[in-house]
């Protein structure tokens, strides 16, 4: 199973997934988690441009090389939004696998429940925990559950 | 041509693209934006839920009926973000809409730029102003530029 | 909108449902809901057949002409599961709207509930009542609450 | 050939099945056999509920992550009817396999025939015993037919 | 309802069709049935071809932007094979709305019943007579049976 | 690459092909070519039909499990048109083939070019030898020509 | 039916076309032919841009909103190569249309037949003229040919 | 990852990027990069054709069963433009993957720029050099920048 992990770059979220999973059958994919990479991609590799813009804006299709095709071959779409950042990157990744039909599980923590209801209910699991996410792939691979 | 305006319903933004689209051959849709009844929506047809998870879920599946449909039927997906709240559902909507192919125009403000960069990398443009849209949509159209 | 009205026919349900539409701008399909017809019209037009097995082919293949094109073509899918008879053709076509993408509203009693979870957690709402399906339908249209 | 298992989960025809096919290239996918895990992984994953229906509604969503994936995965969806309950889940996942354009074989007793026309009109083979879909799957395979 | 009318053109099949579902809402498309003209548009429109090969294709490749678009536009398929020359071109609209997901009623007598089973086994009616598919038409669009 | 070698079932074509194509990575697949097999399948494996019709349909249905899934999974078909029987599903699979934008080599004799001319238009090559079809393929996989 | 004519905008040609269809059930689409307004639009509506390339960027993706909108909405395209530029605009549209699988017709010189082989190759007609574009939708729709 | 490398076939561009990715997990895919071959394929297969059209037809129609299957199969298309001929099997190419949703990356001397800005618009890099190619397939895959 190809398990895509989306959304938060700035905790461990996904080794910790990762972890939990060891002994499944899990294909883990991931976006570029190097911030600095992820934003000056572009202009590293294309050069540089003096409008901040268009520096964004050649490093996010660079990155969406790997983001696009990464959620078209997955066949699960875990996305993360964390405490910090608009995140708006990761709810684009969540209406993108939702419309391609990918099974989306979603986690964040409760403060967030309101202003992601959108979100959480294309979601076939809303989750707030890495171990929560690992228990669901088992489950589903295994038919084990937890404990 | 059939427009959908996505996201912010706190302006009347909705209200200056059409304004300035009179005489054009365009169909707008857009989500129910009376910020109440979209809330309220799920409980007030479907029954109470005491749980505000619930009550939100029901609420947004209700409104995805809308939404999707109308994205599905659209050439075009407008998505305004404004200055206030987290806004994931119009990042959700534009994935949703690029990853059906439909033709994508942004609007937000230029202190949001670098945090929407992924989302302005999958337009054909982005925009600031009400006034952009409607002169985008005549061009389409017509052929003609705006002065 | 285009909505297609599946499930049980021995009750008035679909009139109902329509009446409670008036005005709106939908325009609803259904299966036909004539049950001898519905059985009997293979053989009717093709020829009988000694076996029941054949006899009945021949008629569910017609129906599903009907059936196909019009969930096909619409934009939501209400299934709707009576107290009588198996009703796999409702839980039939409720899985074929699901997998083409339709929108799907679900309408049975509570004492169906668990025997069509599966069912109803493919569904962007679960109803009881024609009442409710009108206004979610009305609500989806207008952006009007009931009340 | 990859071959998916559907519907009853109280008898071993699935095993019987796969005995009878032994030495041919299927791989067999199945839902969670286990009914107790099925109806209770929701809660036991994600927290319980108090209402019975977002009890069954957390469960049966986790298990359409394994069945969506199973069935979309599948060249061969084979669904068995047995003499127990509702069933409609299964009839579901014909609906949803016929919509994708699977080759669908049912399997049911005579009694359930009349009943299940709509289902088996979508079907390319309509079987009584796990021997004759090793049959089917062996002919497909090889063009051996049986005895 | 779009019904397309494939196959032979040496009989008025297709207007004992269309006079027998007076009073339908279908649009009916067909070939052109002009012998003549379907085997010579080509070279009479793209000049002449000394090559008896490249004369059909020009006219074959013409003759599919009309067969084509009609097909994918069409509800229902019927194809008609008549008793007389090797019908090939009805055959391939056969698979091609088969492919397509489309609704195939197979028109032909008895004689032909063994060569053609793997087309009739891809139609939902095999029939035999001009007014038998406009039974099925008038039952599928009205649920009324002949007689 | 996978090739599925459709059509005429009474000459040893394919094995020509397959033995002119030694050394090229290539996976060949085939309906069944036991005549009488293909014939009783349905029969053998479901049951006797006193009705020719429902023998040969039940029939004909379980070989299209094998070359739909076949047809569907191929990068190139390959249809023959042999000399003897209307060979209908040959067309068939041809239109099914093109429909599915799958590429399409013909291989039929110079007899049979006018009848032939819509399929051959939707063809990428039209061949007359086991040998040709070899040649395309070995040119298609390293770009040696013949000689 | 629906024709979109891309390709050179430098001549009248596409006049000519739709001037010998009148009376024809045709919809011309087409891209904006005013050559300045078509390289300015995307400064013009959104800002001017220092680069030559994001000037060119900005303008090009508005006026794909157009292009790709009509090519998805067409049952033809027709794709004109001038005399002047190097018009890869017009081989890009055409390679859109044909993974699309539209009805593509091309028109050229016989000075560029080699260069534009491919492209032929994946036509349904390659024509020279105006007439004989308009002379191939008469007889699409009409079945009449020209003299 | 699988990338095509499509366009110019008179450089060594091809392995230059190759040898810049050793190492990295992915697969290349070409043209028939030998012109002679290319050009004459069809005659030398299929047999000679007197009209250069249609000897450059066959020719073009066996190019691309290998180029469409690989282009379908690609995870990433680069088309290089050279300085050399027309091109437009290169825009043909460009286009053909845009339409299939295909990750693009072009690349092209400045003195390109102009013309190729419809292709330039439509992909997620415009690149210059093999070594840059070689750059966004190395961080797409392994997050690493150059130097």
């Amino acid at each position: 199973m190809k398990v895509y992990l989306s959304g938060e770059i700035h905790t461990d979220w996904r080794s910790e997934v990762e972890a939990a999973c060891e002994g499944l059958d899990v294909t883990f994919t991931a976006p570029v988690t190097d911030h600095g990479a992820s934003d000056d991609c572009g202009a590293a590799i294309l050069g540089a441009e003096p409008d901040k813009f268009w520096h964004d804006h050649k490093g996010a299709k660079l990155n969406s090389i790997r983001t696009r095709n990464a959620i078209e071959a997955a066949d699960v779409v875990v996305v993360r939004f964390g405490e910090k950042y608009r995140q708006w990157n990761a709810a684009f990744d969540a209406g993108y696998a939702a419309a391609l039909g990918k099974s989306l599980i979603v986690m964040h923590g409760p403060d967030h429940q309101h202003a992601l209801k959108e979100v959480d209910a294309a979601a076939l699991a809303v989750t707030e925990t890495p171990r929560q996410v690992a228990d669901i792939l088992r489950y589903v691979l295994t038919g084990r559950l937890p404990g």
